[in-house]
């Protein structure tokens, strides 16, 4: 098993600004990627943070990401916009994305931002919850760079994980916060069972041939993950369905999908994500109820939910973002868990970028 | 097995049409529900339409429905409104929801209405096609008002299937739509493997313990469905994120859920639903893209879809909407199948209210 030392949130915050600082990203720009990261280690969502940094980098140095974008709204009208990324890291833009969301919200009840020609923009929940700190609902989506999701009934994968995020402010209890990929689990888990050299649950992935693999092995070498409910009878096809909502609303309303080749080149003759495109929505549930009816009677619901008998005492039953309000208490406290082959990761994105490596300071 | 008869829609339409009439409904409210109702029976989808008659019957006989309700939109503010159904059929409010929805999605670029004091509108993604056929893109979901699914770790039921409906406009092909219920299946499909004499997946539903259930009788007999995902490992808390989320945005948004007795008053110390609300969206493409793009890039997205080398040739690779299309086409030819039992059921639904049994003229 890999090595695990903490490092303090700020530790960290210092080292992702010194490398965008050196890819030449504004000092707002940066603040922003900066900020969505290591609140997505603090959430305990290691795959989404800090952990995403050697591929950014991987990613700027092939020219796939451009650390000086003009990102403009291309279309504001009503309650709906559309802005342009200019092939920015993905959180700048979805920061400015979300924020003219909930300024809709707050004038129109409903407000709905989408943006095209982005690329990853790390935890869909980081959105939502902006939302949700300032008393509004909030959705976001994204279609995600990577085809590793296979279409019910394909033997190919299409798609990405494609997530979906929703998070709703109550007045007692913490927000409700939903942020779920549409697959049955992402790669990431795989990847821990290969480490602790454990058969994966028959659901998970697929071999080329569209059968169950549980090998974690063959599975990360097929790389076919299968969509919420595993198979057909288990209801995949709502997996898929889902996916492709968030594909619409992430890459079509945006213009981020075009038939042709696939994104890394290597399969002529699937489409391919010309982009990565989000979607945000910010709801002001003050326009539909009075005062805090709608905070009260979320705890009410939330309450309700906690309250019931569970299969095993010691597993209560939970909410939606329970174990990521847990985790952050505990990380902004402890610091934040860093594996040591994260640790020579980041050395050498320090040497790419020129960045002094500050994580053992 | 069930004797199926063919019906033709039209002589279903004027079924329905009479025993409406016999409750009072009035003229617009009644066609309102009909043209729904039959819809959806043509679509296929034989739990909603026709065969939700009976139950409806026994909710007008215990009070439950208000045949003359008083429909009124109480807020309306920029984007968004708020519908009181007081205590309607659910197909007139929600029909009158989705329209404003589109009107305002046509003004503001997004409008969200929800409803609230109403009962069961039949399938979800009649909404969302509303919208879809006038060109915009359309959410539906609904509480559902009993209570049949269980959380993630419990081990009691707590809340309805709570589908999601989204639909896409495509310009070559038919619209994408998608219209699912957020527990792994529906009780109806227990019911099929009880009438076959078939055990059940693993996945769809639980005993009284928690443990999976694979007999159709004891299944029932427990009412205890899986969120979509079935069980921890394999996402069943994505499932219960979503039906969370719907309960949030048609309960908590309109004020229906308090907690207190059960629906039923069978389970008297969880939380009861007041009532059952909805909650429709309609988004204009015509406001983020230009001309035919936006349809012209879903049919790139459908086509590559369709596309992808499929496990078994004889099953091609589908898009969410596709069975029910089919079966639209050849039931809008050779009529609706009625099996003997749901003869027998509407018979008694004419006896009750006073109507004509016309079904068999």
């Amino acid at each position: 098993m890999a090595k695990l030392v903490n490092v303090p949130a700020d530790v960290i915050r210092r080292q992702i600004g010194s490398v965008f600082e050196r890819w030449g990203m504004s000092k707002e720009h940066s603040d922003m990627s900066v900020h969505v990261m290591v609140e997505t280690d603090l959430r305990g969502i290691d795959s989404h943070g800090l952990g995403m940094l050697p591929m950014y980098q991987e990613w700027m140095t092939l020219g796939l990401l451009n650390p000086k974008p003009d990102i403009r709204v291309t279309r504001d009208m009503g309650a709906i916009a559309l802005i342009e990324a200019d092939r920015s890291l993905g959180h700048p833009p979805s920061v400015i994305a979300m924020r003219l969301a909930m300024k809709k919200a707050r004038e129109f009840g409903v407000g709905v931002v989408a943006v095209g020609n982005s690329n990853h923009y790390g935890a869909a929940g980081h959105y939502s919850l902006m939302a949700s700190d300032e008393g509004l609902i909030g959705m976001a989506m994204t279609s995600a760079p990577s085809r590793v999701v296979v279409p019910t009934f394909a033997r190919e994968p299409m798609y990405g994980t494609n997530p979906i995020a929703f998070t709703a402010p109550a007045k007692r209890n913490k927000a409700f916060s939903l942020d779920m990929a549409t697959s049955t689990v992402a790669f990431g888990k795989v990847q821990i069972a290969r480490r602790a050299r454990k058969p994966i649950p028959e659901g998970w992935a697929l071999d080329d041939q569209g059968r169950p693999e549980t090998d974690p092995v063959r599975a990360i070498q097929f790389r076919r993950a299968t969509p919420l409910g595993g198979n057909r009878a288990l209801g995949s096809h709502k997996g898929y369905g889902l996916a492709m909502m968030v594909e619409i609303l992430c890459s079509t309303l945006t213009g981020s999908w075009v038939a042709g080749r696939s994104f890394d080149g290597k399969r002529p003759d699937g489409p391919r994500r010309k982009n990565v495109g989000h979607f945000f929505m910010a709801m002001n549930p003050a326009k539909f109820r009075d005062g805090d009816d709608f905070g009260n009677e979320l705890d009410g619901l939330m309450d309700s939910m906690r309250a019931t008998p569970p299969i095993d005492p010691a597993q209560p039953v939970l909410m939606a973002g329970d174990p990521e309000y847990a985790e952050y208490e505990r990380r902004s406290k402890d610091g934040i868990p860093v594996t040591d082959t994260l640790f020579e990761e980041v050395r050498e994105v320090c040497k790419t970028s020129g960045a002094k490596f500050i994580l053992q300071d």
